[in-house]
């Protein structure tokens, strides 16, 4: 059976630059542009030529790439030519092979937004299309409102999308510009206007995620005979967003009937970077990947209830939609309180720890993890916490250093020019191999701005540990995390450091208390621990 | 036409705490019950008695809920009675009027992770359900992997789920616990499983969002006639989540064809305070809102396209699929000066300050709401502090006392019995009045335990100020959030603190430092400056 061919239409540069906050700069349009080309979509949309001063930057450079690179812009507007409309003469002008241009189809938008007469708007349809087919490029009809144009006048949303299919344009994209409806309604459309004349071969699907149907409205759409789906990277776009490419592309490569029906421009191979390119773009955006993200999220294979946890163990099918690793992600199986002993056994063996089924600690960490976590630890996010409880009930954590005590001072005052100024000090005694050792340190960081306690007192601790100096000196603390565990007068704060070394290794360490400072100090001193742990040589 | 009734399960409790990360501590699911209890759900699923601490104790405290308050747990296990079976004993001991038995329905997972055979796994399903309905529970039958099942053996899927129904189950709930099923089969399924005897009216479904459909699985077999539907607030849930019931409550209740065919237990009243009840469980985790979510985002109005904005103020309908208040959210259109001011107005009239359009000080006050918002203040959460600033820039603001400097001391080390022990002081300096007082607070609380740093500069603080005494000595500080604004090295953290008076009076505060301690001070400052506002008949 031959497949038929779906075309992947990626607009991250264009609507997904609507997000709220979301402005990309030129050097950073580029790099996701490589990024979709390495991917195997089919379209890039650049942007708007003319729009604004970046996007015409970006096709001024335009990059060079195997899918093809679309500029977006509107219809002519009444009462010139498409020749000298000048709005339209910018988008031409970038010199894209293909133009994607966006037109009314609905016949209260025509009277209300633009003030012209349903006719007009059908003309500027008309001779838009025809202008570009006649300049040899691949047309594109971005149909606005169509859906909310069909339910309210279905012969004249037809009609506007039959102007542009007759005037020669590749694409009929029928777009759900507010993103209200609902999966079996786009069905439904979609299958008439293909009984209306336009084949699904020329029909692209565009959806929004306003009611958290933009991936399943994509779905219907095709299964009514759409061939083109758009979206974005990571479900970017205006308001809620538009249909999550991320999630779109595997679920069309790996679950049937898509899977035996149709092909994807997209690679098995390039499939594997799928997870990279997401976290890529959170990248460029400074902004923490989304855990629960389908296919790509790092909680997407993570396997918390205890019966979940222990058939995963006997066969990872029991759980899992797929395999992670088609889309470069991989299984997690965290520790929790719901957790049985047999993943804890698991964990264990992770960190290099073979443990006997019947070994007696194992009950007992268990038992201590649920009081901890009762208490507001979290031992899903602090691995390296969770090893370090183990070997201590295992008997497998040496003492490499005795804390004996510290002490933080915490100063606001005015300074001589009658400024409120605050500065911390820390003093740390520890005993490292028989030998007491007093740290200070101060908050200030290289610009003289105070860095709070929890800074002196991280500095303090990592100052002088003798013999383990050198492997010390290149721990660096990356992430703090806090929170309240507990709301009220009774606030309990959980500390959550990241640490990196040298190496690029990183893990993650726990403290819990009601006083903030001793539970970033127990979360430091863990952190340290787990650095002489691995490579003091002495375990 | 009478509509149908359709009931809402929310499973936040249970499903939701399987979120990686999310631990729920008894107080937080009190909280979280009686917010979904003013919503309006028909059933509570408080978790699962027995499997950990914190579900132990919530069930022994159970809150009293309009919504039916149910207990989870699984079918009985082979080789035992359902009333000797302990794992049932206990979910039972919790006294719920309807609890909710998961059990197998997929042939493969009977086999490979229970190692029962099929008939041995139909009689527990049966013989648990039975139990339950002999001891006067109302009975939920959680089919777990029932598509996958149906879609492997639909003959033994269909046999166990009928087994429940038959021995008397309220419910039996369909459920894509792997969230691998895709929405158009969820609908036959569904369809097929009503077609095989078991009504509409006794089906929920229970969906994952693994694709990205949860939601739209959801709606298909509401579609197919299922009359259940669970999920969670957010979306929390294992691996990618649960349907969200945030987006599905506004959806069943606002959209056709489900408005006008089915009622749920939820007032148009309290469909407003959706928004409200999406931010207090991000509150509750400590995690930032969703901007993109449906419904309740803030972005989810928002109108970036310049096209979309100027239309939107012709008439709001052209880019919206639904009139943002009736979930309690509002439009964002982008700041225009104008459209920002008036914004400003609304809120400073709101705190009592009616300020005239042309007052020089409103374009000051946006810049530094801007500025402060960039480092990392909210003032949406803190109101109070917003009145403050406002006042600050309008000359409004007297100045009650001022601080000339503060100093806190944390301390751990060994007590006499070898124990490691915490201790914080603080000591504050303020002038009241022309005269200088310095006080001192150490951190312990009634029982003798330290309460950190936070604590002993409240109470010093509170301690002396003069004439204002008697109004500080009734603010009590009932909540304290911290949560870092900028993750790595450069970490600011932002604390926000809720206060209340004598009169019941509640107020928010916010301080942001890359010092935690500067910043609970500022927020605490603040917190008495409001205090004095209100009451010192000063102003």
């Amino acid at each position: 059976m031959t497949k038929d061919r779906l075309y992947i239409y990626d607009t991250t540069l264009r609507d997904g630059q609507q997000t709220q906050g979301v402005q990309f700069s030129t050097p950073e349009k580029h790099q996701i542009a490589a990024t979709l080309d390495a991917l195997g979509v089919d379209y890039i949309e650049g942007g708007w030529p003319g729009a604004n001063p970046t996007d015409s930057d970006f096709f001024a450079e335009a990059p060079k790439t195997k899918a093809k690179f679309t500029a977006f812009g509107m219809t002519k507007r009444a009462g010139r030519s498409a020749e000298n409309d000048d709005v339209l003469a910018e988008v031409m002008n970038a010199g894209t092979k293909s133009v994607c241009l966006v037109g009314k189809t609905h016949d209260f938008h025509v009277e209300t937004a633009l003030g012209i007469t349903l006719e007009e708007n059908q003309e500027n349809i008309r001779a838009s299309i025809a202008h570009l087919v006649a300049q040899g490029r691949e047309a594109l009809f971005d149909a606005e409102h169509f859906f909310d144009g069909y339910k309210a006048n279905p012969d004249y949303a037809l009609a506007c999308a039959k102007a542009a299919y007759e005037a020669g344009a590749r694409w009929i994209v029928l777009c759900d510009t507010n993103g209200g409806t609902l999966p079996h309604q786009v069905f439904e459309i979609t299958r008439a206007t293909i009984a209306a004349g336009i084949p699904g071969s020329h029909i692209g699907i565009h959806t929004h995620n306003d009611t958290e149907n933009a991936v399943a409205c994509s779905l219907a759409a095709i299964d009514a005979g759409a061939r083109q789906v758009q979206g974005t990277l990571n479900g970017l776009g205006e308001r809620c967003g538009n249909a999550n490419l991320t999630t779109l592309i595997p679920t069309l490569m790996l679950k049937e009937p898509y899977a035996s029906q149709l092909k994807t421009g997209i690679t098995d191979e390039a499939l594997r970077h799928l997870t990279q390119a997401s976290r890529q773009l959170d990248d460029i955006l400074n902004r923490v990947p989304r855990k629960q993200a389908p296919y790509v999220g790092a909680s997407a294979f993570a396997h918390k209830a205890g019966l979940h946890a222990s058939a995963i163990l006997k066969d990872p099918t029991t759980y899992e939609h797929i395999d992670p690793e088609r889309v470069g992600n991989a299984r997690v199986i965290p520790m929790s309180n719901q957790a049985g002993q047999s993943n804890l056994r698991r964990r264990l063996a992770e960190a290099g720890l073979e443990v006997a089924p019947d070994n007696p600690a194992l009950p007992m960490i268990l038992d201590e993890i649920k009081r901890r976590e009762a208490e507001g630890y979290t031992y899903d996010s602090a691995q390296a916490s969770f090893e370090l409880l183990a070997r201590r009930a295992l008997g497998l954590m040496p003492e490499f250093f005795e804390v004996k005590r510290y002490k933080v001072t915490v100063e606001r005052r005015k300074n001589k020019y009658d400024q409120m100024v605050s500065l911390s000090e820390a003093v740390v005694v520890v005993k490292v191999d028989g030998e007491k050792k007093l740290s200070v340190s101060e908050s200030l960081d290289g610009d003289g701005s105070d860095r709070g306690p929890v800074n002196a007192l991280s500095k303090a601790l990592a100052k002088d540990l003798g013999r383990y100096q050198a492997l010390v000196d290149e721990v660096k603390l990356v992430d703090f995390k806090v929170r309240i565990t507990q709301g009220g007068t009774e606030a309990v704060t959980r500390v959550i450091i990241d640490s990196q070394d040298a190496q690029g290794r990183r893990w993650s360490t726990v403290g819990v208390s009601a006083n903030i400072v001793d539970a970033s100090f127990d979360a430091l001193l863990d952190a340290v621990n787990w650095k002489l742990l691995r490579d003091s040589g002495e375990v």
